[in-house]
C-alpha cells in the first residue's frame, strides 16, 4: 500500500504473468529473468523521468492546468512543494520497482531569487534526493540542466547573442554535472531545445554553432577535471520549441561532435518522437548512431506520426522496439546508458493510478520487445541474411577496394573489359518482414 | 524565328524590362546590366537541365507519357534519337540565351548492348555536344552518372551489397567525368538516388556508408589525375526514390565528408525541393552550407510544401529567392557553382512553348531576387543589425571565450559573484520580415 | 502620442505610400483609397484579435511567459487587471486605425467563482468595451466563447460526455452571442478546440457528432430568437489542440452543415494556418468554401509550411494572398466577413512596439494584394482563360449532361459510335504563374 | 505444385498453426474456422489485386522496369500477353487460395486502336476471366474502370474541361460496370486519380465537382438500369497524382454524397495508406465511415507515416489492424465489402515467391487481428467502457436535449440556476492503450 496520500491505496506493482488481467501489473516485465546471460532489469535500466510526471500540470497551448496536484497548488512555499514533489515521485519510483530516475535542475528545485540562490536549492534538493536514494533501490540514470524555460534563454543558452547567458548556463550546468556526479548518476544529457532559431533574419548560424561547440567543449573538460566517468550525452531534437535546433538529428549531431573535435567523450541521448519528427524511424536512428559509435541511450516515448509535435507518449507497440532492441543488442546493449520513459500521460488522465498505468504500459512494452529480440538475435534470423547478402565484399576484391588498393580507372577498365554485368537479387523485404512477425 | 521544327516559330526570349506584356520575354533577366560590380548572367551562371525538358516522356506513377515528342517516338534508332533530342536541346538553349546547361550519362546517350557500347555512344554524343558549343554560347556547368535508373542500381550503385555493382558504376563516373573534363564542365555531380534502403531489415549500414566513402574518396583521386579542376559536388536529399537516403541533407553530407576525410574536394549542389523534403528552408541549407564552408551550387527549382514528393517545379517565389542570394552574395557569391534549373513543366504542359513558360519564369525570379538582394545588401539591411545583435561576443570576454580561454567552473563562478540575471532583447521578427518585404 | 503608457511615445501608425521607410507607417495600407469602387477599409475589415496580442503571455510547450504585461502581473485585482488590458488594446487599436476587433469572453473578462459570477464578469467588461467604442473607430466584428482553456472542457464542450458541460457550455455561448449581438457584432464565430478527440480508444464519434449538431443548432435557433443579424461561422481547424478536431476543413464542416442541415445559417471562418495543418492551401479552403456556398470570414494570418503546429504568424507573402484576394473579389467580396489578425508576434518579441510591426506587416500585405488582385480581375486575367478553357461545356451538349437529360449508356453509345479520341490541350500551368507574377 | 511456369516449383500456400516454420504457409489464416459465429473466410473476404502484382514492371520515378515479366516482354502480342498474364494472375489465386479477386479494364485488356475496340478486348479478356473462374474458387469483389492513365485523361475524366473526355469515360464505365456484372462483382469501385487539379489558376473547383456530381448519378442509375445489386464504392484519396483530388477523405466524400444526394447509392472503399496521406488514422477514417453510414470496403494495405506518397505496402501491424476489425465486428461486419490487397511488393522483390510472400503477410496480419478483434469484442472490452462514459446522455434530460426538445436558454438558464461546476473524469487512455495490448 502507498505510504504517500497522493497514491492512495495502491499497491506496488509486481510481475503476473503474461495471463494477468490485473492492469496494475507486470505481465511481461519479470527484472529477475535472464535474458542472454543478464537479468533483465539490467538490460534495459529503466527509467522514470521526473518532469512529465511531477511538474506538468497538465496544460497545452490552448489549455490550462488539468492534474491539480496538491504540490502545484498556489502559495505553497516552493521548497515544501519540491519536497512533497520528491515524496510522490519517490514513492512512483517505488511502486513501480523502476531502477532509474532522471531529472532537470528546474524539476527538482524551485529558481531563487538570485542565480546564487537557485544553486543553493539545487544543492538542498539534491540532498533530499540523496537521502531519499539510500533507502531505495532507484539510482539516478542522468541528470540535466533545464537551460530552455526561463525568459533569459528565449535566443538560447550557449547560442544566446548575449555572453552573460552563455555564462549564466555554464553556472547552472556546473550545478547539475556536480550533482549528478554527486548523486552517482551514470551519464550527463545536454538538450539543446532553444540553441537554434525562430528566423534566419536575425540569427549568425556560423557564431551560434562555434557558440555551441565552445559549450560542449567546456563541459567536457569539466566532467573530466570532476572526474566524472559517465558520458555526455547531446539529445537530438529538429524542431519545438524552436524553428530549427541545431541538434536535428543523430547525423547533424554526429557532424557537430567530428567538427568540435567531441567524438571521444559525447554520444547521443536518441528518443523516438524526436526521430519521427525529424522524419526517421526511431530504429534507423538507434542503427545510425550504433554505426558511427555514438550510441548512448535511448528516451523511450512514442510519437504520433500523423501530429507535427513532440506528443512524449508511452511507448505501445513492440514490434517498433523489437527490431531497435535486436540492433542494440547486437551492437553491445546499453552499456551506461538506459531506457528513460521521457513521456507523459495524457491531459486527460487525471487519476493518480493514470501515472501507474503509463508507466506499466511502456514498461511491459520493453521487456515483451527484448524477450522477442533476444531470440530472434540467437536465431540469427535477421544477422544471418544480412551477413550473408554482403558476403562478396568480404572476397579478396572487396577487401581490396574498401582498402583503399584500387583506384577508379582500374576498376573502371576492368567492369569494361570483364564486360560485367551484374544481375540484381530480390532484397526479400517482405520474407523478412514476415519473418520479424513471427518473433512479435 | 526557330531552326529546329520542333519549337515551330518561337524566337530567341529577350530581355523587355517589367513592363512587358509579352509572355515570351524576360521582364527582369537583363544579363548585361551590372549588379554589384558584376554582369548578372555572370552572377547567375543559371543553366538548363536536360533530364526533365528533353528526357522526361511526362509519366508519373499513375500516368503514362503525355509528351510525345518526336525523338521519343517507339521504332526510332536510338542514336538517332539521341542526336534529335540533343537538336532540340540546344535550340532552347540558343532560345533562352541561357549560359549553361547539365546532363546525366543517360539522358545524353543511350545505354547500349555493353558497356563498353554505352561508354562509346556516350563518347559519340559528347562529340556532338562538342561541335554544338563551338558554334553556340552555351557551356556545361556539371555533368554527372545517372546511377539510379537501371535495375542493376536498385539496391545502390557504390552501395549495392554486389561489388560489380560497385565497379559498374566506377566505369560509369570514370566516362561522365572524364567527357565534362574534355567538354570544359565547370564542376561534377554526384547525386546518390539509391545510395539509401528501402528496410533496415536488409540493411548494413554501416558497410554502406563505407563504401560511399570509398567511392567519393576514388572520383576525388581521379578527379586529380586528369587534372579537373572543379570541385565534386554532393547533391542532398533525404528519400526518394528510396525511404532514406545517405545524403539525407546539407548537415548529414557535412557530418560524412569529415567522416570519410573529404572537406578539402567535395562540397554540396542544394536543391531547393530537397531542402524543403528533408525539412528545412532552402534559406537554411544555403545558409549552413556557407557556414560550414561547403556551400558549392544550386539546383534551383521549387517543391510544394504540401506535397510530400519532388516536384520539381520551376521557381516562381521572388521573396524566398532574395534571401537566398543576399546570404550567398554576403557570402561571396556563386563561384564555380551555378543556378541549374532542375525543374520540369506540368505534364499537362504540352505545348514546346511551355518549356519556354518554365524557364522564363525560373529565371526572371532570379534575376528580380538578385536585384533585390543586392540592394538589400548595399543597404546593410540584414546585416548591419545582425551584426549589432552580436557585438557583445566581440568584447575581450566574449572572444576569450571563444579562443578557449575560459573554462565552465571560472565562468560559473563569475556568474554566481556577479550576481548575473541578463535581460532578453527583442529579437525584432517582424520588424526584419517587413523591412525584407520592403526589398521584394 | 500614446496615451496609454504602456505604448510609451509611440504615435498613430499613417499611410505614408511604398517609398516610406518608417517602419511604422503604412506603405500599402491607405484606407480611403477607392479599389473597383469601393474604399479600400470597406474591401479589407481588417481585425485585430484580443486574445494573441492582449492575453497570451509569451508561453511555449517548453517555456514560460517573456512578455511581462503590467496587466499580467501577479497579485492584481482580476477584474481591475481586465480594465488595464482593455485600456491597452483599444489604444493599440486606436494607433493602428484598424475599423474592428474580434474577442472570447475568456480574453475580455476573467472567470468567476462561479458561472452567474463569470457571466457578470463578462456583462461588465462588454460595457467597458461599449464605452469606449462610443468614442472609438472600432466595431467588432465577432465574438466567441472559449470553450476549450478551462480544464471542464478536456474531453470537449458540446461533444463532452457529461452532459452537465454541455449546458455549461450553452450559458457561456448564450452570454457571448448576446454580448456580441449588444456590441452590434457582425457575425458570431464557434472554433471547436477540444471537439475531437485524443483517442479513438474511449470516444463514440457518431454520438459526439450528433451533440455537436444539436449544439450548432440551438445556437443557431437562439441567434434568430434575439433578432442576431449576422451569420454563426465555424472556424475549421484539423488538430491541435486535439489529435483530430471535427470541424476538420471546410470539406468537412460543409459535410456537417448538410447532416445538420444548418447550411442556411453558418458559414466558414477560414484560417491560413489551420488550411496548411490540414494539408490543403489557402487559397483552396477559401476557393472551396466560395463554391460551396459557405464562405464567411478569414482569420488572417500564416503558418510555417514546415511545422507541424499552429504558429499563427503575420501574414507576409503578398503572392499567397493576392490569388485568395482575387478570388474572393470574384467571389462577391467579403459581406459580413473581415480580415482578422489571428496572429501573434513571436515569444521574444518583446517590445511594445513590436505589437505594431506585426500589424503593419499584416496589414499592408493585405493591402498591397488586394491592389494587385483587383487589377488582375480586372484585366480578366485569369477569369478570361478559366472560361475559355471550360467553354465547350456551356455548349448544348455540355449543357444537357449538365442538365440531367442524358443518361451513361446513351453518352457511351455515342463515344463509341463517333469513334471519340479526345485530344489533350496545355493546363498551361506555367504561363499562368508567369502571368501572376506580373501581377506581384 | 504450380502449373504455371512463372510460379515454378511453388506449391500452394497452407495453414500450418502459428509455429509454422515454414514462410511459404499460413500461421493464423485458417479459413474454416469459425469466428463469432462466421468462418474466418466469410469474414475477411480477402482479395488479390491484379494492377500492383501483374501489371506493375517495378518502376518508379526514378527507375525503370526491375521485374522483368514474361508476358511484359517487349514485342508480344498484346492479347496473347494479357492471357498470359491472366494464367499468372489466376494461378497466383489458386495458389493463395483467396476467395476474391479486383481488377481495372486496362489491367485485365489491352488499350485498342479504337474505342471500339478496347471494348472489345475487355469482354474477350472478361470471356477469359469468366471460364477461368467456373474452374476455380475465386470470385470478384469488385471491378473498376481506369480513368487516369491515358494522357485524355491527364485533365480529368468526369471533371475535363473536354465533355468528349467525360463521354469517353462514360464509355469506360458503362464497359466495365457490366462486365463486374456479368462476372458477379459483389461492388463497383471507382477511384478519381485524376479528379482534381494541378493548380487552381486553371481550375473551376465548381464546375468540376458538378460535372463529378452529374458522372456518378449517371453512374448509379445505369447500375440500377442493369440491375447490378452491389454498391459503388468511392475510393478517397487527398493527393497524388494531383495536388488535390476531390474525394479526399471519407469526410469529403460523405459532403459530397449529401450534395449531389447519392447516399443512397454509393459507400466508401477506405485504404489505409489513402488515410495517412489524409492525415488520418485508418481507424479514424473506418469508424467515420461506420459512424455516417457510409462504410463499404477496405482497401488493406499500409503506407510508411514518414513518407509523402502512396508506398502500397502488405499490411503487416496487426495492432494497427485489430481496433479497425473491432470496430467493423462491432458495426456489423463486412457485408458485400471486402479486404483487398491494393498492395505491391517493392521494386527489388524480384522473385515470383516475393508475391505470395506480401500477400501471405497481409493475409496473416488479418487473420490474427480478426481473432484479436473477436475476443476484445467479446469481452466487451472497449464497448463497455464506451458505453459507460457516455451513459449520462441515456439519461432523461440527456435525451430530452438530443431530442431537440431544449432550447439554449433554458439550458443555460438551468446551467447558472444550478450552479453547475462539472468535474471532468479520467479518459483513461493509458488504460485502455495497455488493455489492447493485453489483446494483441
Ligand atoms: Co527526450
Ligand atoms: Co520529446
Ligand atoms: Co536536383
Ligand atoms: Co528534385
Ligand atoms: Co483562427
Ligand atoms: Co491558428
Ligand atoms: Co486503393
Ligand atoms: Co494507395
Amino acid at each position: 500500500m502507498s505510504t504517500v496520500p497522493f497514491f492512495g491505496e495502491l499497491s506496488p506493482v509486481a510481475y503476473r504473468g503474461p495471463e494477468s488481467r490485473d492492469p496494475l501489473s507486470y505481465r511481461w516485465y519479470d527484472k529477475d529473468r535472464v535474458v542472454l546471460g543478464k537479468r533483465m532489469e539490467d538490460h534495459l535500466r529503466l527509467a522514470a523521468c521526473y518532469w512529465h510526471s511531477f511538474c506538468w500540470p497538465g496544460a497545452d497551448p490552448f489549455g490550462g492546468e488539468t492534474f491539480l496536484r496538491p504540490w502545484m497548488k498556489a502559495g505553497l512555499d516552493p521548497m515544501a512543494a519540491a519536497r512533497m514533489k520528491a515524496d510522490a515521485a519517490f514513492e512512483m519510483f517505488r511502486l513501480l520497482d523502476i531502477p532509474f530516475f532522471c531529472f532537470h535542475d528546474l524539476d527538482a528545485a524551485p529558481e531563487g531569487a538570485t542565480l546564487a540562490e537557485s544553486v543553493n536549492n539545487l544543492k538542498a534538493i539534491t540532498e533530499v534526493f540523496a537521502a531519499k536514494m539510500e533507502n531505495a533501490k532507484v539510482r539516478l540514470l542522468w541528470g540535466t540542466a533545464n537551460l530552455f524555460s526561463h525568459r533569459r534563454y528565449m535566443a538560447g543558452a550557449a547560442t544566446n547573442p548575449d555572453p552573460e547567458v552563455f555564462l549564466y548556463a555554464c553556472a547552472q550546468v556546473r550545478a547539475v554535472l556536480e550533482a549528478t556526479h554527486a548523486l552517482g548518476g551514470a551519464n550527463y544529457v545536454m538538450w539543446g531545445g532553444r540553441e537554434g532559431y525562430e528566423t534566419l533574419l536575425n540569427t549568425d548560424m556560423k557564431r551560434e554553432m562555434d557558440q555551441m561547440g565552445r559549450f560542449v567543449s567546456m563541459v567536457v573538460e569539466h566532467k573530466h577535471k570532476i572526474g566524472f566517468k559517465g558520458p555526455i550525452l547531446i539529445e537530438p531534437k529538429p524542431r519545438e520549441p524552436t524553428k530549427h535546433q541545431y541538434d536535428f538529428d543523430v547525423a547533424t549531431v554526429y557532424g557537430f561532435l567530428e567538427r568540435y573535435d567531441l567524438l571521444a567523450d559525447v554520444k547521443v541521448n536518441i528518443e523516438q518522437n524526436h526521430a519521427i519528427l525529424a522524419g526517421h524511424s526511431f530504429q534507423h536512428e538507434v542503427a545510425l548512431a550504433l554505426a558511427l559509435g555514438i550510441f548512448g541511450s535511448l528516451d523511450m516515448n512514442r510519437g504520433d506520426p500523423l501530429l507535427g509535435w513532440d506528443t512524449d507518449q508511452f511507448a505501445n507497440d513492440v514490434g517498433e522496439l523489437t527490431v531497435v532492441f535486436h540492433d542494440i543488442l547486437n551492437g553491445g546493449g546499453l552499456t551506461t546508458g538506459g531506457l528513460n520513459f521521457d513521456a507523459k500521460i495524457r491531459r486527460q488522465s487525471l487519476d493518480p493510478a493514470d501515472l501507474l498505468h503509463g508507466h506499466i504500459g511502456g514498461i511491459d512494452t520493453c521487456a515483451r520487445a527484448l524477450l522477442q529480440a533476444a531470440v530472434m538475435l540467437e536465431d540469427a534470423a535477421l544477422t544471418g541474411p544480412l551477413a550473408e547478402r554482403y558476403a562478396a565484399w568480404d572476397g579478396e576484391e572487396g577487401r581490396a577496394i574498401m582498402a583503399g588498393e584500387r583506384d577508379l580507372a582500374r576498376l573502371a577498365d576492368r567492369a569494361v573489359a570483364d564486360n560485367l554485368n551484374p544481375q540484381p537479387r530480390s532484397g526479400r523485404q517482405e520474407y523478412l518482414e514476415n519473418l520479424v512477425n513471427r518473433y512479435v
